[in-house]
């Protein structure tokens, strides 16, 4: 089944207590493609500017990627700096240039207009309709964002979430977002707004999907060392929808397992820098760490109440 | 397999968003006991003063529970004020009493000493030694601890960890223990003193259990609302360790249902007040819970990596 994302391509650079590297590949958009491209092949949309290294993305044409959909304008290409504490769960942003993504319209090539999985990246609200305008009846619509749209563009998201089968947000953006701060509420708040499934991203603690009436829960994976964890969440749609899309429909069979790829996809994207080590991964690297998620996870069927009373 | 549990036997003041409640049931032993019981009897040892409603402890006692070992001492019970926020992850103590409890000297009956499953609730190490030279060569001994004795009784505490084989901490607690903020490090710094077996508790966001090859996580359960989360931990500890008790032996399976058995005895004490409601619980309450975390965490066997090739 076809994958579109549509997101942001960036460089970044990036300090954290193991060392630093300047200008490397991000964006969301890349985190997500360099993920689901180890499951299934993407479609990407996104906005560069002249001094974007594009070939650096020839890892993910090899795997299948279609990047056609980049557009490449005269100008800057969207720049982050950020340093992470020595808790490497705390980091400042030390800098933002939008460059050329402050004019972002994305444009979807026609032939990625009948996808069957679209992923929006945290984009404006009012790009991510865009977006849904111009792709036809998909199936499956997932969508993230961010505290900065949430409070400054807090109606069209809302309109948005109409549009939307699956929210993928963290926990800090939901509580906001629904003004509650019990997970469990917050979802349900979101799911009266549109979204069947909502997932809740937390970091190093796991994500939880919430569905109508039965919820899933992946813990994070227990890494001895996180090297890097920028775009751990985006790596995380990238496996979840890279899963989901690679099943071709969704079920909650499909659906648990696929928020285990996305653990799976988020924790190794932190164990190097940029998308470093997701570009390194072979399907087989996932499928064993899927298996060490199910060897976390697994116990056996309690013993049967009668034995206790 | 009997089970000794010496701790604090407490009354509680504690308000939180829900309401207040004045001079209830708390302590560790207390909750610990109240959550064990429901699976396997419990000997307890703890000492109250003249004040205690004794009475009200008469649930523990009609599921089994020695409350023999309860020493009553002319003067106040061990008293413990505090006030949850808004965000009921945070609270504030508002007043700590000792009581009685500040010249407690764990005697443990002679019909307890053989017991072969001991849990050392927070206590100061040096009554933990003291304990652990009563019994004679317990199976499986867990112990709790706190900052407050990491800091002040440090060397007692390394002493007691090579005679202990379970150490129940939460993230902070090992955190500061070691000096090490990365769980998985901390952990391995911890089994390097003694303890095979590391539980970190992480509140909402479940638990995780090191041994020596091989982990378990087990999330928290995603509750609607936390009333009062009050002994959660202490609950926790009850519940795994009466389900490793009620099994009689300690292998991997055992331990992760006792994993999923803490977790969901840890959700029902922060459902009402004080141990209000691990008092109501039956055992068919716990393994319809236990069978929730089964669903909440169960992924069926991923494809093969030939499929995504």
């Amino acid at each position: 089944m076809s994958l579109l994302c549509v997101g942001s391509v960036a460089l970044d650079s990036v300090e954290t207590p193991r060392g630093a590297v300047d200008r490397v590949l991000g964006g969301s958009a890349v985190y997500f493609s360099a993920a689901a491209t180890v499951l299934h092949p993407v479609q990407l949309v996104g906005v560069i500017g002249d001094d974007y290294p594009l070939d650096q993305l020839d890892f993910l044409s090899d795997r299948g990627a279609d990047l056609s959909g980049i557009e490449q304008l005269a100008g800057k290409s969207f720049f982050w700096a950020g340093r992470y504490h020595s808790d490497i769960n705390v980091r400042d942003t030390l800098d933002t240039q939008l460059g050329v993504f402050a004019d972002f319209q994305p444009k979807i090539p026609e032939r990625f207009k009948d996808s069957r999985f679209v992923f929006l990246g945290n984009i404006d609200p009012a790009l991510q309709h865009d977006v849904l305008d111009q792709v036809v009846s998909p199936e499956v619509v997932a969508c993230d964002t961010m505290n900065f749209w949430i409070e400054g563009a807090r109606e069209q998201l809302l309109a948005l979430l109409e549009r939307v089968r699956i929210l993928i947000v963290n926990d800090e953006e939901i509580r906001q977002l629904a003004g509650e701060s019990n997970l469990r509420r917050a979802a349900s708040w979101v799911q009266e707004k549109g979204p069947e499934i909502v997932i809740v991203k937390k970091g190093e603690h796991g994500a939880v999907l919430f569905a109508d009436d039965w919820m899933f829960f992946v813990p994070g994976y227990p890494l001895n060392e996180v090297f890097d964890p920028t775009g751990a969440g985006d790596a995380f749609a990238g496996g979840f929808m890279g899963h989901l899309a690679s099943c071709g429909k969704v079920t909650s069979e499909a659906l648990r397992r696929a928020m285990v790829y996305g653990s799976a996809l988020g924790s190794f994207a932190c164990e190097q820098f940029s998308v470093d080590r997701l570009r390194a991964l072979s399907p087989v690297n996932v499928v064993d760490r899927v298996e060490e998620f199910r060897r976390l996870t697994f116990f056996d069927t309690p013993p049967t109440p009668e034995k206790h009373v």
